[in-house]
């Protein structure tokens, strides 16, 4: 148990220290410090900084896991549209949570690299949301809910790829509407039969 | 002449130094050196790191003006689907190369305040593409070309949005599939009637 609280701890650490400094200046000294623990230790429950950026990505932000399984839970009744709508709003939030992460990722090739060969090695990436939301827009077409002519990866594409987008974009500017209306004319204009 | 020979320069140095070293590394010290030219004469030509890698951002990038400018000038002519798919494949090569600044900016809090402030100044952003190309589609629209009932605000954003999270997830995953024939499913899957 003290172990585990260690670890949470230093992810915990890891987390403020982004957010405050960006991931070029969240260091293993700062974030150790932060955590009240040696960088030795540090190492002990993270091999790497990738491994440790990983996990806050996982384990901290609020994941698209729990609304696909929502989603995945109320196909074939309620309302197919508002579910969606609800679906992107919440994938906008998660895409906002995990930008300075990601994009800390992005903008130092060396981490990059090393995360890049980490995903290839789990057979993760930020793509597997989009099959995921694909999957169930076949089911809801095989219900009939949907029209059984959309491309559902490319309909599933374009929904999570503007949420990413808007997501992205309100680092740089104050983006005009609310997120809920938005979203809802998206999922509009992508089932209208 | 002169003088604008080193505005170049410096310009260069600073897309070769984020290439290689990412935003955090490229610091005007080593842009600086890389141009053959002091610190202090890189802030007589940039009065900020922002304002010389918004320089880097609008003079070196492959930008989407003039693909824009391409489908105006091909508005109400010719094949609607496939000019949309040029773009479209375009629109992703573009947010690739601009990944590493933009990226680098969102990563570093100090750095995309400045940045912020600058866009909103000039009141410029990343959704202004967004806005352009749904301008292009209810002018194909009022020419009969694209069904009228498509949100265009919607659809330019989804198109938009899917290109840019293509190129972003990039940076970590391999994608399958060619990106033409990918664009080509979305735009097929936005005009359909």
């Amino acid at each position: 148990m003290a172990a585990m609280g260690t670890r949470e701890r230093i992810i915990d650490a890891a987390e403020q220290s982004i957010h405050e400094h960006g991931i070029a200046g969240a260091t293993t000294k700062r974030i150790a410090q932060r955590a009240g623990c040696s960088e030795a230790l540090l190492y002990k429950h993270f091999s790497s900084k990738e491994t440790l950026f990983l996990a806050v990505l996982l384990e901290r932000m609020p994941a698209l896991a729990p609304a696909l399984a929502l989603l995945r839970d109320r196909a074939g009744q309620g309302d197919v549209a508002a579910d969606l709508t609800a679906f992107a709003v919440t994938a906008v939030d998660f895409y906002t949570s995990v930008a300075p992460v990601a994009s800390g990722m992005m903008a130092d090739p060396s981490l990059m690299a090393g995360f890049r060969a980490m995903l290839a090695e789990r057979r993760s990436g930020p793509h597997l949301p989009v099959l995921a939301l694909a999957e169930l827009l076949r089911d809801e077409q095989r219900a009939g809910r949907i029209d059984a002519g959309l491309d559902a990866v490319a309909a599933a594409s374009m929904l999570l790829g503007a949420c990413f987008h808007r997501a992205s974009m309100s680092s740089f500017v104050d983006l005009p509407g609310e997120t809920g209306e938005w979203a809802e004319t998206l999922v509009a204009t992508l089932l209208r039969r």
